[in-house]
Formats: structure tokens, sequence, C-alpha cells
């Protein structure tokens, strides 16, 4: 498989979680900077220009929710979804919306605000409003987090996605104090082989 | 199971997924307009503060895209997804996925720009732009639509969660000649009796 991403962008949930189940595969950077996600080629590749994308043999697989399932599917000795039991399955289903919907889109209006308005006057506002409702947000994400792991006892696909957009969290401008608990779980996380693997490759390893 | 919805909100998704699997429901109506979503009552059982809302007996799912899953899971014979192929599996969400990030996110800024910006030039800014970004959408989606149904000849929860969006089209000032193959899919879902029957419920019949 092919995992196209930009480091530290929410692509990096997928890549962890490959990392996780031991899956083969290549990541392949993005170059944001120069725009390469709306270069004819990655356009071919996601027609809607963003990360991550992963190239399976099949075929393409986009959205981090779909990914993230995929994998723990394809891969189920690593039990990273309870795949067989429909009302767990809902909650990490539902927990992982909520991050896709909800905060990385709170977040997309402090560093993406020009894809809802044009005017310099309304993307000012938005930016400035952003950190507000970013915080409402790891708020909520804090009251669902279960412990140690999101779904209690149980590491899940859950875990890698609240882990990535967690750490945009003081770039956002949230206050860590306001979330103990998750910060918690970050250095939880960072503590597991396959995440220290994942930011290793994407160049963000400490 | 008791879900609770909103008329011609997103919930109608998991509303028709219900009548489509003949799953024994309770439909109940949350008033928007007397700010309901807000109240004590409410918040108790959603602390988001949104619809929709599944009650079942093991607790309670929120999250358009997990309640579709749950209920594809919990009434296999229905066949609402392809569950046991991961591939195929995958499509399906990140087809939702889409619909859930980015076209209804494209359309609460239309309805709901108060989310984001609390200037009123902002806001106005907001839903001028609005139109234009979820015409992006709508035609993202119209490219995605395989026909007859979303997944091609396989009707899945991808099929009412469309259909509910796109039923919002019009007022959002997308033309649908612009999108042909939608409106087909829209004539297409209204012909079936679980549609009629979760649009008389919610007072949408014509």
């Amino acid at each position: 498989m092919k995992l196209y991403y930009s480091p530290n962008a929410c692509s990096l949930a997928s890549h962890i979680a490959l990392e996780e189940v031991g899956a083969p595969h290549e990541a392949i950077r993005v170059n944001f900077s120069s725009g390469e996600q709306n270069s004819p080629d990655f356009l071919a590749i996601n027609p809607k220009g963003r990360v991550p994308a992963l190239v399976t043999e099949r075929g393409i697989i986009t959205e981090t929710p779909a990914i993230l399932v995929y994998i723990a599917q394809s891969f189920p000795d690593a039990g990273l979804a309870p795949l067989d039991d429909p009302f767990a399955f809902a909650q990490v289903q539902s927990f992982n919306a909520f991050l896709c919907a909800t905060l990385h889109v709170s977040h997309a209006h402090l560093r993406r605000p020009y894809r809802w308005a044009d005017d310099a006057a309304a993307i000012a506002e938005m930016k400035r409003k952003a950190p507000e409702v970013i915080g409402v947000g790891f708020a909520q994400a804090e009251a669902m987090l279960q412990g140690p792991w999101v779904m209690g006892e149980r590491y899940t696909i859950c875990d890698p996605y609240l882990y990535t957009i967690g750490r945009w969290l003081e770039g956002d401008h949230v206050d860590p104090v306001t979330v103990p608990r998750l910060m918690a779980h970050r250095a939880r996380m960072e503590s597991r082989p396959a995440v220290q693997r994942a930011l290793t490759v994407e160049g963000l390893a400490r």
C-alpha cells in the first residue's frame, strides 16, 4: 500500500494505524507548501486535493474515518476496532466522525478560512474566533475520552486520530491545562513504538 | 429504538435507513425553532446538542455515519452495506465521511455561520460565498455517484444520506441543472416506499 501524507496533517492517524498493524507500506509525502495537493498528478489520486489517500491493490481510499476502519478490518488480528459488536463499533465511528466533521473542521477555520470566505476582514474574524470554537471541541473530546484509551481499556482506531488532532492544540491557541486527560493520552500514545516510527518517517520525532 | 430528529435535517438519512430495514422505532421530533436541542433534557441525550441521536437498548449513538453503519450492521439481511468486503465498505464510508465533513459543513456556513464568527459582516460574507462552496461539493458528489445508486447497482447507506443532503440543494442556491444525475437519484429515492414513510412521519411528503 502507499499512503500519501503531509507531515503532521490528519494523515498521521492513518500512518500510525498502518504502523500499529505492521502493514507493509510506502509513505509518500505530498508537498503542501508548493501546492502539490492541487497538481494534476495528485488530483488523479484524490480529486478532492487532500491527504490522506491510501492506494491499495483494489483502488484508492480517501477520508480518515474510512481509511482507519479499512486498516482495522484488513488486519483483524491487531484488534483495532470492535468490528463484530455493532454498538461498540458505532461508538468508535461516532467519535471519529466527531473528530472529522467537528474538531478538524473547527481547526480548519484557523488554518484555511479562505475555504469559506474571500473577504480579508471575514477571514480575520474566523481566525479570531477559531480558538474558542476549537477549545469547545477539545473539551467535548476530553469528556468523551474514557481512559486510558479513548474507548477505555481497548486501544482502537480512535486513539491515533485523537492523538493526531490533539497535536494541533497548542498551535490552535488552546490551553493544555484545560484538557489534562487528553495531554496524558498524548504522552501514553508517544510511548508506543508504532507512533514513534510514524513520527520518525514524517520528520516529527523529538 | 428511538430516533431524535428535526424535519428535513440530516437525521432524515437515519430515519429512512430505519424504515428501509423495517426496524421497530419511535421518531421523536426535536423542536429546533424553540431551541429544544439545547435544553437540559436533550443535552442529556446528546451533549453536542444536535440530531440525529439514536437510543438503543445498549445506549445512545450520535453522528449520522455511525448510526447508518449501526443500522446496516444490526439488520444484515437488508444488505445496506458491504460489511464483509473491506475495500467496498471503505468506499461507502469514504462517501459518507465526505457528505458529513465537507458537504454538510459547507451547507452549515449558509445556515449556521454564527458557529464560526460573531461579526455580522463576516457572517454575511460566509453566507455570500456558501452557495459557491456548496456547489463545488455537490459537483464532487455528482462525480462520485455511480448510478443508479451511489455505489452502483447496490442500494446502500450512502443513498439516504445523499438524498437527505441533496434535498437542501435548491435552498442552498445551487442550480439543479448542474447536477442532473443527482436529481435523477432523488427521483429514484422518492419512488421507494421506505423514503415516503419517513417523509410522511416528518411532515415532508408531497
